[in-house]
């Protein structure tokens, strides 16, 4: 909330890809490796324990609005602009109700479906707004009941602007964010955090600003558990605003919000929607720089970090709100500037955390899903329990259908002119394709001039981790063993280390060496071969489009490969190869290569032909080497892989 | 079964303490490390299925046989008989059925109350006879209900031998043991494993021989899984059986029963109730020695093993079963003879497994009980679940409350003089307290030339992982820092390490150091103070009878202590320190000082004052050092103490 129409001013600006390049940079961690830095106790408190928590603490946190993009491509955008901006550490974000755009919709686009996807995908603790005016009360009891069941716990009530001039209150209808409210109390009880506005110079249509003063009394009685204020220009302005809410019985957080000035023409529109008045010694400065977007940027940088930091030196805010309007550089620029932007957030697990609240217990994955982490929330989504402690035996509840799409499965974010760019106009051969796999591991351009950035089954760059594998992953997919996950053995490293670190400090994190790869069947007849000699050591399991399924897994029992041990705990094995669940992400791994890679060539075209051969006739083999204090026997079964086929 | 009237002979030889003090050495494991040796789907599979999985796997096994006790003092010892040739590792043993004993009644001594503890407190596969004549079909559906309750999934059915001269077949009655069988089924469908008895001579009572083998494929037929065969002297006796069984079309397996010659007189009796001849051979060569025992036992040791060794070298025979009349000496020398007795039982987990089927799951346990693992079982018999994979957090259900008694619960084995001897006619002081502590760690005698061989929570001598930290123990103890618990760390040794190793092998096994004692509050006053430098490392409870508890265990958390990482399998973590059950322990804890220590001496005297003074005034404290790679610190803790207070 800027104002309860700021959607229809900034949505304006949604399509520009603000900083989306260099903000590419600022994630270096592999998606799957990165998620909010959240303590285990964060996965249970509510955002108003969280707040409290962090207060009595003394620990600074921030947040950050949103508001929900035009088109699919926006949200996917969007998206990935949360796991970045993610990564920083908010509290929460919030994402602002558009009564234009169908906001309780299933459309990707809706406010509901945007926030939803930052909570269960993006692993945020969010806060969906809601506004009331022009509303019936089975709309809105309708939305909130959605809400509730799509893992949404906070709710930002907002009046919302009427529609038309002729608008009258209705009796017993909603016409005040309070009735909002006591609406959602009476209801859902205690089941939502409630949020409201504050405007710290009163509401544009308020009779006085002592007026508003006492609706917004009215609310926080009503049961609001936090305010959010309305941006503003000057530090005096919250103090003043702050101190006459304290003086007439408001004890609730008050959570100044912060507009980093952008740009010229969004801040004047901006204005006019929410009737404030920009300071004279504000205008002095952007009048003459008015078209100089780089120089506005840097004055509202710089105006933001001064107004933050006193109104953090004054002891009375603890938290500060962010308009980021959907653009990543200014907000995120500010935040490292107060040092609020947790640079190397800690992870609590190896992989990403999502806030559903029905997946709070989750601690186990498969691990063929590390770096699609969003399908593999998706497949499960219909889930009722989520493995925690253990993944346990094979008994558990079916993935979801490929069939089903979505926003982030089969499809990539990047389009197919560049995509093609990168995996080739046209393949000469399985060598072509060997060689798109290499130089994804290596980070060379390919013949063409181009870095291969992302593959089919990984739409990120290399993650850290991997990169501790380089060499050899290079070596063995010239040969043509395609390499699509892997992990390095790890015996007893810190918890906090920056690479392999996760958890809780304190600890120590263990791995078992894992690679996954596709290969042809000659090598796989060799690989058999080899694998004999292993027998007791390596765990395998070797499967083709068809099903046909090779292993040496006792009993169709899960193998723990990533584990952590830590001070006062259990011990926590997030990461687990699952014989049934490499069935399913077989399914997946193989229509990647026809979903992704066959289809950007005309049909019956010699490339595609190539990749549907590929997805025809190679297996998709899983490898752990179950002696993790050795050093990694993998690479030795690949050599004498290669040495038999020679 | 030998004869299903062999317990009136055999019991009487029942209070002789058959090799009772040289089998004491024979069991150097500490009681709660030993267990059988049982793998992972030993736990799952039915007793026909173990037996057949060890014939495919050319896997020759032993089964024991024993009658109910008479006393409970003998019950007593009969128990710890189950624990040390359980460690021996028999397929399973089995209970004879006492009709003359009240066998299905809820006493300590019935075959009931005794096959469900060698099932559920010593983890040994077990099967139950039963006999059906002279009882009604409501007696007999009430008994097999009782033993499925009592989690025996295995019964062997009798006919039982007729009470008095007059007895006649009743019409519809249970006139023979297939009739038994066919109740069983018909009730209980295939719940039961069911065993029948074999006559290799034929039943005395039986028309002829073949008649009686028609008898036998009839109780096959009615679905009995296999036959256990009385007693023989000759091999060829059950070569032809097993020849003329096989002829007749009875295909289940067939047990030859091995009777060790053990005495003249229970040779006698029993050959005399069983109506079996002894060959001439047999008799010329007792006859002469027939007043000396140990020459008798030699020969029938001898006689047996050659008897085995030409019954297993046929290729017919997988498995024998011993007629043990509740002797140990014999048995055991045979079956280590034969290379029979496992001398190293793996252990499956580091705790003694429970055989009941409702603890199948359970791999967790906390670690305070691992002295006393009978006690423990006890005190969560009434569980729904077990914990498997974690211990979970604090909604366990409660334990079992002190003030029920059991065979093995507050009582000690040893009879009051001994533990006199061991921890003093009369005490002087907290000191000689501390003295009968050290005593007991070091093995050396106390001052009136008694070893301390056992403690008030520890019936046994120190376990072989405890001599580990011998030298610190002596030290802390001799200062009043009274140890009743502790382990070493441990940082990935090999699980088939004979001393601190577990489960499947190829794997690794991890423990962080733990130590648990009483000690005055003197010492916890400066212990606590020098825990503070340790704050991040050292997790502790400290807890005196009154329940005051002083920790810094996060949330109520468990700490898990003792885990293992195997190839192909998810991490298991079977012992925890957990702080909700910690209290639960300390009521025993406290409660041993004065059930088994207090109680020693008269009301009133200077001996009682003491333990009592200990009881009301010492804390029970224990630490757990979570950097298990590191060197452990508790003795540093330890010393940091004692330097305080000096």
């Amino acid at each position: 909330m800027v104002n309860e129409t700021q959607q229809s001013c900034s949505a304006s600006s949604s399509s520009r890809s603000d900083g989306g390049s260099s903000s590419g940079s600022e994630s270096s961690k592999d998606n799957s490796r990165c998620s909010t830095p959240v303590l285990d106790a964060d996965r249970h408190e509510r955002l108003r324990e969280k707040m409290r928590r962090r207060q009595e603490a003394g620990d600074k946190w921030f947040s950050l609005e949103f508001f929900p993009p035009r088109t699919a491509n926006a949200a996917v955008n969007l998206i990935s602009r949360f796991d970045r901006m993610g990564a920083g550490g908010p509290l929460f974000i919030d994402v602002t109700w558009h009564p234009a755009g169908d906001p309780g919709s299933d459309k990707e686009t809706s406010s509901m479906i945007i926030a939803n996807t930052a909570v269960n995908y993006c692993g945020l603790e969010t806060i969906l707004h809601m506004t009331c005016c022009n509303q019936t009360k089975d709309d809105i009891t309708g939305h909130l009941q959605k809400a509730k069941r799509l893992g949404l716990k906070n709710i930002m009530a907002l009046r919302g602007d009427p529609a038309g001039e002729e608008w009258e209150e209705e009796i017993d209808g909603f016409n005040h964010a309070v009735d909002l409210v006591k609406h959602i109390r009476s209801e859902f009880d205690d089941y939502f955090d409630i949020c409201v506005a504050g405007y710290p110079k009163g509401h544009p249509e308020a009779e006085s600003y002592e007026a508003d003063l006492r609706h917004l009394k009215e609310k926080v009685f009503a049961g609001a558990d936090f305010i959010i204020t309305q941006l503003f220009f000057r530090p005096e302005t919250f103090f003043k605003f702050l101190k006459d809410c304290q003086a007439i019985g408001i004890t609730c957080p008050i959570i100044p919000g912060i507009f980093p000035i952008q740009g010229y023409h969004s801040l004047r529109q901006l204005v006019k929607l929410s009737k404030l008045e920009v300071p004279q010694e504000i205008k002095d400065v952007i009048e003459p720089i008015k078209d100089n977007d780089a120089a506005i940027r840097n004055y509202g940088v710089e105006l933001a970090v001064s107004m933050c930091r006193e109104l953090l030196d004054s002891g009375v805010v603890h938290g500060l709100h962010f308009y980021t309007l959907n653009r990543e550089v200014a907000t995120t620029e500010v935040l490292k500037r107060l040092g609020l932007w947790k640079e190397d957030p800690r992870r609590p697990l190896p992989w990403a955390v999502s806030a559903h609240p029905k997946r709070r217990e989750e601690d186990v994955r498969p691990i063929f899903w590390a770096s699609r982490p969003k399908s593999y929330i998706y497949r499960t989504q219909e889930w009722d329990d989520f493995p925690n402690g253990r993944w346990g035996n094979s008994s558990s509840p079916a993935f979801g259908e490929l069939k089903d799409y979505y926003l982030f499965y089969l499809k990539s974010k990047s389009p197919r002119e560049e995509l093609l760019k990168m995996w080739g106009e046209e393949l000469t051969g399985e060598e072509s394709v060997f060689e798109v796999f290499t130089c994804y591991i290596t980070g060379e351009p390919n013949r063409n001039g181009h870095k291969v950035t992302c593959m089919p089954w990984n739409d990120d760059p290399l993650a850290t981790e991997t990169n501790l594998l380089k060499d050899q992953l290079e070596k063995v997919n010239r040969r043509g063993i395609l390499t699509i996950n892997s992990q390095p053995n790890i015996n007893g490293k810190p918890s906090t280390d920056p690479i392999v670190g996760w958890g809780p400090s304190g600890g120590y994190v263990f791995q078992k060496a894992y690679l996954e790869f596709f290969a042809s069947s000659e090598i796989v007849t060799a690989l058999l071969k080899v694998l004999k000699k292993y027998e007791l050591r390596v765990n395998y399991h070797i499967v083709n489009v068809k099903g046909q399924n090779i292993t040496n897994a006792p009993d169709l029992q899960p193998n723990a490969v990533t584990w952590g041990i830590f001070p006062g705990r259990e011990i926590i094995q997030p990461t687990v190869v699952d014989p049934v669940s490499f069935l399913y992400w077989k399914d997946e791994a193989f229509a990647l290569w026809i979903e992704q890679w066959a289809k950007l060539y005309e049909e019956e075209s010699p490339s595609r032909m190539i990749i549907q051969y590929i997805h025809d006739n190679y297996y998709l083999v899983n490898l752990v080497d179950n002696d993790f204090p050795l050093e990694n026997c993998l690479w030795q079964v690949v050599d004498d892989t290669f040495e038999l086929l020679n």
